[in-house]
């Protein structure tokens, strides 16, 4: 057992160390990065992935670049800004290191906060459950994304800490496998009893009383309660609401949309069939030209949720607003 | 778009062909079974699956091989019923063509026996689906593992030759993909609008009204009217209760076994933990050594059920007895 550090400083500060995300469960390989192409190619290539990880290295690239007489600091606002366009964590991070002039202290406080804010949520979850509990989870949102505990197996990762003996269920999440590769990892990391399933035997799961809460990670809560976040998230509240399973999801305030009404004005992005036929397969599990629908989140709408746990406190969402 | 024909007498009568099934969707690959040896390793081997249709091919195995002076009925009986010892089907057809000292007319009756089987079934349910529907469909309960129409995809390839317009919707069905590797296959054949998703991703396809109906094969009805059927089955029930869609399960009436009561009377096989972590895969797509939960079959009580269709009629299962 040992913490997992997906973003680091290295110790001459000349470079940020990070875990690369894309050889997990197979090889756990660190990558230095050193000059701006190589920080630019960590978060273009999907090496760093997470939306505070990828804040949190961003912040670290700029403090390290900005030492240097190399590089204009706007130059390499740039640069960084262009890897992923569509992170708000990304933009987020680069502008505050720009108004900080690129300042160690900066990049420190970056992490400092987005630690503090992981361990605010996994004390709060872990106030929910009771010793020797099963919790359901799906996806990630654990330390590699983040920081530390990570939000949704925050309470896991802080009671294997404390010794509250917990175990954990991880759905694999079709198609892009982030239970099974990611967060069974960190979880077996952290010494958590830890059994990976099939989407689809959730219903067989609770049905048999093995579970006692689902937590889920969110990407989005709108105004009213409801929340966007991994395909199949939706059918695990359901199902839980069904067999009287208490649902649990864990986000930062940040993530709290209060210009989104409702579920409905969330734009759902859908991807690639290929996702689902092809890859990490030998070969093609389905008959070439098949259409497929490839759908990223799904809309749990406020009233299937049991609490909605934020750094700030823990809610109840009655679709009214939160 | 053209008929599947999963087993067949050849033109001489002196072999079986069969549509190696193991292959598929990648390749479409017929192989001819000759010698006792060649019926054996057809069944051991997979190569032909799904009960109704081990069972045909049973039927023709004995009628090819009985002609032969080689083989003693009794040894050819023996053999063929140790290729897997627990298909009820495999016995009962052997059984049948040992009683008809392994006549061509008997070999024939079963097979027509199966197609009759099929269209009434498929009739039935084409009946509770309007022109242009939309059904959602998990694993296989197709012509392959049968013969002619299938079971719970009957009322779509009937309705297709009818020119209904359905859609179908596959669920993958993990881990051993029989949706996206057969059904999706067995429904483009048959020229139907077939779309593949993820297994979770039914909760979203319901929530926004793309489901008109669920239709499932079945493994097992008790006599309350409890099923069981492949992993995944009841939270796809689960999901259509609580989204308002009707949800159909397709069963030969021989499927109804009396002397279980109810659903947690049916023990739930519980397979390897490499067929969600390896198979098919081309490499591990979970941390070594993690555990696995991986049971075959789930149940679905009848309250969940809008109606279980047989060839003898359409029931509606109360809990109480069907």
């Amino acid at each position: 057992m040992s913490e997992l550090v997906n973003v680091r400083l290295s110790d001459n500060e000349e470079s940020v160390i990070i875990l690369d995300q894309r050889k997990l469960p197979n090889k756990i390989e660190y990558v230095e990065c050193r000059t701006l192409e190589d920080m630019y190619d960590a978060i273009f290539e999907l090496k760093v992935r997470g939306a505070p990880a990828i804040g949190i290295f961003t912040a670290y690239a700029m403090y390290v670049l900005g030492c240097r007489l190399t590089y204009h600091p706007v130059e390499i606002a740039e640069k960084l800004k262009a890897a992923r366009p569509t992170a708000v964590n990304l933009q987020w991070a680069v502008d505050r290191m720009l108004a900080a002039n690129c300042s160690r202290e900066e990049c420190r406080a970056i992490h400092a906060e987005d630690v503090a804010m992981c361990t605010a949520i996994a004390e709060q979850g872990l106030s929910l459950i009771e010793y020797g509990s099963t919790v359901l989870t799906h996806c990630n949102a654990g330390p590699l994304a983040t920081s530390r505990y990570g939000t949704g197996l925050g309470a896991l990762i802080l009671g294997a800490e404390r010794g509250f003996t917990l175990k954990a269920y991880v759905c694999e999440t079709r198609p892009l496998l982030q239970g099974a590769r990611i967060t069974a990892f960190e979880l077996m990391n952290a010494g958590i009893d830890t059994t990976l399933v099939c989407d689809n035997m959730a219903s067989s799961l609770m049905q048999s009383g093995k579970i006692d809460a689902v937590f889920v990670g969110c990407d989005r809560v709108a105004a009213n309660g409801d929340i966007a976040n991994k395909i199949g998230t939706s059918g695990l509240a359901v199902l839980a609401k069904h067999y009287g399973v208490p649902f649990y999801v864990f986000a930062p305030s940040s993530t709290i949309d209060s210009s989104c009404k409702c579920g409905a004005d969330i734009v759902i992005e859908e991807r690639d069939g290929g996702e689902i036929t092809d890859l990490y397969f030998a070969e093609s599990i389905a008959p070439s030209g098949v259409k497929c629908f490839n759908p990223s989140f799904d809309v749990t709408p406020a009233a299937l949720i049991t609490a909605i746990v934020t750094e700030k406190g823990t809610f109840v969402p009655n679709g009214a607003g939160i």
